[in-house]
């Protein structure tokens, strides 16, 4: 059994936490000086652990383990959502660095904005060779309209070479990640064997109405772009629970009126709406309810509402002989307190999962809290969560 | 009759729309670079017409006339609403320009910031005594949180004395303003005499519910917070035309999501609603049909949504003399195609009216658009106008 050290793990994880701090979370968005500070201190972790580690033209760090012969590829990301929790990304990464501690043959990658500032899994993607210049040329910040080049070139790390797959290095990838859903904490369970990610379809709604005096233009012949905007909110909450499957979500994390004044009728309005099921079949029902819905309204006005759609993942499998390996590890240090489930949210290990084996091991979220900074895991669990992960890698490795 | 001189003020209409020009319309929010042009340029066209005039410590452009006899004062507004029309409030106060080359023993005003971008009628409250330095200290622009404090001394009138009424010195206020709604124009009308200013409240809802992963939280355990102020927002609209007069109007004029982003569910938000009314009864019954459905949405969940009303104007009703003077103008110079009505959005003279007996004439916006940059009047009814309101006052000072 790999000789892992929980207590050191948990001194990097506090260590980490301690960059950008944010309450009881950290705020280190991606690029920004926290973030950089971070993967600084990530590239001397590595260093440390007998890695040799750079950061590569997209904000990638990467630490290659010494030797040739085969090895896997561990990973998850080191940014946050804003003041958002300490767990989410870092942990998976520090869980490589221990299990490189450990003498298991591995290369460990924090893979540059998981969470999607300036675009949709940049770094993994950079990684097998699915992000091209033009593409990081048209990328800009989700809220500021900062371009990526610019970040890049602020952050210093524009101009270096981007890293890529090197065929044959690895027999497969591994990513250990917080739940951040409720479903171990809900079920009494410690691990999670991930049997495969959710595909998350998101897209742009924009209501065009007519912009006009709040007090002097009569009800009856408004065009209030905002109200067609919570019209569809609400349609939406109200149709899709008949077409959804078992696990689905759907969520409009974002809405804007138009000019927002108080004494002005909204004459445009766009919000950001997103759905996420483990099933294809389940998600193109969403979407065609979706524009159902949009048409539905179209057809009665008096705005009219359009939609696209700006990002596409679809379901990943997880490897099924990677799924049994960490499945054994977990029976050995944790019998009945484990269980395969679906992944809720996205993960790099989708994208990974395109070229090479890929596996996920989640520890439980309390409560399920994600994406604030009030989330959090039990240090038992995170110290269990890297013994059954070092343990599985060997399982896979030996395989 | 009084020798005004349509085509010379059609030219300064003309001018003035030259001052922070933006398409058909103008961009002059207050105390902007633009704003402070078109105030000094006001003070220039003023001098030019005789009248003594200054700029005050919150920005108010007052001319005063020569002559110890009694005057009426005119007035309306300079600056606009963002990316708004040339007319709304300019035309009002080059009519009392015009007025005053007439021979006419009038004051003429432009008071700052009837658009309510740093507080509620502050250029006409300050006037009458009603705004206090405290008042000042603690008011903030709307969007940008700009303190008045820093907006007057950077635009220069900072420490500079506040003018207020000269008890004796008027015999009543009037303003002359588009209508900005499509009741003149739709009834094929070009003058409309007011007969009283509606009473406009507004309101802060927020709603608080968690923050959360928009994949992971199980749709049964969230707490959506924008979801919340969709949900009221459309309770609203079916619930108000239950309660409504005959000529009330309500908006959400702005919402915002917290944090905004695509991958979180909203922990917070926020919303900006309004209603307008001629009547105290209905204002009093939609404010209680408000709560109401807030109080419905609160025992339900699983969002809290709070109330907080942040501004309330009440109705206020025209001099009867003053209206029929204006009338009789009318009545000589358009017989026919003149009506009385109420006015829909706020003035200036709601305010003036707690001082002096106050009048407003209305000439008829293309289509009812207003706040708008495509808000129009006709050549021949803003030509008209000026003789109407300069006949009107003639009459109010004979009376």
């Amino acid at each position: 059994m790999p000789p892992v050290n929980p207590e050191r793990l948990l001194a990097d994880v506090r260590e980490c936490s301690e960059i950008g701090r944010f309450k009881t979370g950290v705020h280190r968005p991606t690029y920004s000086p926290e973030d950089q500070r971070a993967r600084a201190w990530l590239v001397a972790r590595m260093e440390a652990a007998g890695l040799q580690a750079e950061i590569d033209g997209i904000g990638n760090v990467i630490g290659r383990g010494s030797g040739s012969g085969k090895r896997m590829l561990i990973g998850s990301h080191i940014e946050s959502q804003p003041e958002a929790g300490r767990l989410d990304g870092a942990m998976g990464v520090l869980y490589g660095i221990e299990v490189a501690r450990a003498g298991l043959p591995v290369d460990v990658a924090a893979w540059a904005d998981e969470e999607g500032y300036f675009g949709h899994f940049l770094g993994s993607r950079s990684f097998i060779a699915e992000v091209t210049e033009q593409e990081i040329d048209k990328s800009v910040h989700r809220d500021n309209g900062t371009p990526l080049r610019a970040a890049l070139i602020k952050a210093g790390y524009a101009g270096r070479p981007r890293a890529t797959v090197e065929p044959g290095r690895y027999v497969g990838y591994a990513e250990a990640h917080v739940e951040q859903g409720d479903y171990l904490d809900m079920a009494g369970m410690r691990i999670g064997v991930v049997t495969g990610i959710i595909g998350s379809w998101l897209y742009r709604i924009v209501a065009e109405g007519v912009q006009n005096h709040a007090g002097t233009t009569r009800m009856a012949i408004r065009k209030d772009a905002g109200l067609a905007l919570a019209k569809l909110c609400v349609a939406i909450d109200q149709r899709f629970p008949q077409v959804i499957g078992e696990r689905s979500v759907w969520t409009t994390g974002r809405m804007i009126f138009e000019p927002g004044a108080p004494a002005v009728i909204p004459g445009r309005g766009e919000m950001t709406f997103g759905f996420r099921d483990v099933e294809l079949t389940t998600l193109e029902r969403l979407d065609a309810t979706l524009r159902q819905l949009i048409d539905d309204y179209n057809r009665q006005g008096p705005c009219r509402l359009t939609v696209e759609r700006t990002a596409q993942s679809f379901p990943a499998l997880m490897n099924k002989f990677f799924q049994d390996a960490l499945e054994k590890a977990a029976a050995t240090h944790a019998p009945g307190s484990h269980m395969r489930m679906p992944s809720a949210a996205g993960h790099d290990a989708q994208i990974l999962a395109r070229k090479m084996p890929s596996a996920m091991l989640f520890v439980p979220s309390i409560k399920g809290i994600s994406h604030h900074w009030a989330e959090d895991t039990a240090d038992q669990d995170i110290a269990l969560g890297v013994q059954v992960f070092a343990d599985g890698i060997e399982r896979i490795l030996a395989g």
